[in-house]
């Protein structure tokens, strides 16, 4: 089994940090984003999606997504659980996990991606090089101001995001605002019970990974 | 228990297909996203997103994700599985499943609400208005034809898209392809291994769903 990392990149964090809760330790290889390592032939060979992380198992198949790879790990190492336990906190994991995909990770990730002089024509992650879009970058800076200000509210009442202990979906928010600080658009002081949650989830070792 | 539909939308019908093919039956509800329905108050109270589908429980939660929903009645009702046996096979599809969504649905999603003169300023599903963005119409176009003619390739040499049988990564192709047949992003014909696959799960009886 070999794991394809980016230290610096927050998908691949993800699981690094999903594995620590696990205490699951992998043999990890890592891809160097900043010269163009996933853009490669080689590297296209084992994920032509041109992105990490990418799970190599002994059988051969490749697992080329974040969120598959700690399914893959979740059915063969269930505990502690990370995706929620029973029918139906299990899809109330699943479902906060997407929403901040979609409306936290997915629109920083266009603010990010848009706006970065470093990244013209690499608009999207992948092989295919999409141009830039100012008022893409635009729109993504208002939705992660309005995700923060509804995952805030959400927070009030809770430790966690989605049901009775930390799952994949607060691995999914953490990473979210741990990037945020990165690009320059982290919550708003005001934001204190997400500030809180966020306190309780970097006190965990593993948000060293 | 209780399903919000909308007979004519995309998302929902992903969830009405998976029930066909479990064979259950669930009350169902159709909101009226033509006249607005989901963006009032009533409905919002049932999902704060907006959107459609919705799986309310005798528990009184709310699942507000088509996948989630899938993913719940994967669990009370696992034959015949539509999520992959064994965790090779279930990470593999789940894979497959997000990038049908990130590179074929969600692209589609972005040239359609983008050009569509009666969706002005609801560039994105949700609460909140965004204005479209004539660019990221165009560059869904491309997206689309980029993803059609990957798919076409993926599926030369095989009957389903993941693993050995019908899944929930098909059935997201499947509502991809046939809502591309309305918005006119219809794939080229020489796409014959694509076409060969579609005339296959067009021709099961859950494709009526």
């Amino acid at each position: 089994m070999k794991f394809y990392d980016c230290a610096t990149a927050p998908s691949p964090r993800r699981v690094r940090i999903f594995l620590a809760e696990k205490g699951i330790a992998v043999p990890t290889v890592q891809v160097d984003l900043r010269g163009g390592e996933h853009l490669k032939l080689a590297f296209r060979a084992i994920n032509p999606e041109a992105t990490v992380p990418v799970l190599e198992l002994d059988s051969g198949l490749c697992i080329t997504d974040a969120v598959a790879i700690c399914q893959y790990f979740e059915d063969v190492r269930p505990e502690p659980p990370l995706l929620g336990v029973g029918p139906e906190e299990r899809a109330l994991v699943t479902a906060w996990l997407r929403r901040i995909e979609r409306d936290g990770f997915y629109a920083m990730m266009e603010a990010f991606r848009n706006a970065t002089p470093g990244l013209k024509n690499r608009a999207l992650p992948g092989p295919v090089d999409y141009a830039q879009i100012p008022a893409l970058a635009e729109r993504g800076r208002a939705r992660v101001a309005e995700f923060f200000a509804m995952l805030d509210a959400h927070l009030a009442d809770r430790a966690f995001i989605a049901g009775r202990s930390y799952s994949i979906a607060d691995i999914t928010a953490q990473i979210t605002l741990d990037w945020a600080k990165w690009v320059k658009l982290q919550p708003a002081e005001s934001c204190r019970h997400l500030w809180r949650w966020h306190a309780a989830v970097a006190a965990r070792p593993s948000a060293a990974a």
